[in-house]
């Protein structure tokens, strides 16, 4: 059995990154990241440097002229500005954020399907993603949600005779409790990256920062990737 | 509302371009094909050039990167051939035919479902695609069954706040239907392109040429594309 994680470079998906090496053994795993047309495509490198961090085979898609079309302030084409605030006051005025874009996370963890039946057509396939509690909590994101995880994990069964699956390892878990898990397994957080914007440091201020300066906070540690103020 | 329609150039998808322009209003209709590595990738010529007969918008998705590692026989890499027979031959060994593709159709319809988001941010889609009662028969295609479409269907409407849905106009109808109904609607069938194999004609022997010959047999009409023998 093998397992394909979709790495992001980011702090959930390290971990996930850690929990597969732990549990399928490391000559089992691959990683897989996406360029979707993303600002923050530093995250990409990141991706890369935990993979050899783990010394297990990465690979990489560019799925950016899906969105090409699109004005969505995450992406390198888009007149907006990525948004400030936490997710629940960007909420206030719509359910939908405005990070959101258009079904990326049904499109990732397809991709990630037809990935892990090209890359391993003989064996069975656990795709490892790194959704977890916080993601799915006020509906910030439609493609987040347990019911959608369910719905797709469903079809990608269906869909590939039962040989590829999705497996959720954090689902459960708030993004302190992320930290917690990443700690215990030595997960390496100072090689990831989850702000929005490019640059040296993480700008502290959109909601990724946010969320992930006080899942550290709550762990009563620092960040080692540090933040710009 | 708009209707983005997944054209492969084939009989079927090229019905439900002239069902989509017939309900929706030309006006609403933009068609998308994707190349995935595909031997007979002369379909996306064809798909444009039906966008062109309709006058409607046309896009092309470059998706073969994901398939790359695969030796498929239906891609340009494998150094397998496109087997012979009908799907009722092939899967006296195997329910799983050779030709599947490991998750296209949901890899498909997720890129279409994201792209949809894209090129219509403001607006409701649907997403027309042509799969008819024959596909799901015999299971040689786990995601063309009916099972598999309602759902990736679910996943699409639940990750895209219910603003992209599936129609498949043709799931009703066998082959021969689709060729009657494309009759009616005086859809450019001659325009169209249904075997696995590149070349001047279509081959005749493969599985899909030898459906379509059928179909068009059962409507007593010669088929405009012709075949090698």
């Amino acid at each position: 059995m093998k397992a394909l994680v979709l790495s992001s470079g980011g702090l959930d998906s390290t971990t996930c990154v850690g929990i597969a090496v732990s549990e399928y053994g490391k000559e089992n795993v691959a990683t897989l990241s996406a360029y979707y047309g993303q600002k923050h495509d530093k995250e990409l490198l990141c991706a890369k440097k935990v993979a050899e961090h783990y010394d297990v085979p990465h690979y990489e898609l560019d799925l950016s002229m899906i969105f090409k079309s699109s004005n969505n302030p995450l992406l390198k084409q888009s007149t907006d500005e990525i948004p400030e605030g936490s997710y629940e006051d960007q909420q206030k005025e719509n359910k939908q954020v405005a990070t959101y874009v258009p079904f990326r996370n049904g499109l990732l963890l397809s991709a990630a399907a037809s990935f892990a039946g090209s890359i391993f057509p003989d064996d069975d396939v656990a795709i490892l993603y790194g959704a977890h509690a916080d993601d799915a909590a006020g509906e910030a994101y439609a493609d987040c949600s347990q019911e959608f995880a369910d719905s797709i994990n469903g079809a990608i069964k269906i869909g590939t005779y039962n040989k590829v699956w999705l497996e959720a390892p954090l689902v459960a878990m708030t993004k302190a409790d992320v930290v917690k898990k990443g700690i215990e397994l030595a997960v390496p957080f100072e090689l990831t990256w989850s702000c929005y914007q490019g640059g040296e440091k993480q700008c502290g201020k959109c909601g990724t920062c946010i969320d992930r300066r006080k899942a550290f906070a709550l762990n009563g540690i620092d960040d080692p990737v540090g933040y710009k103020e």
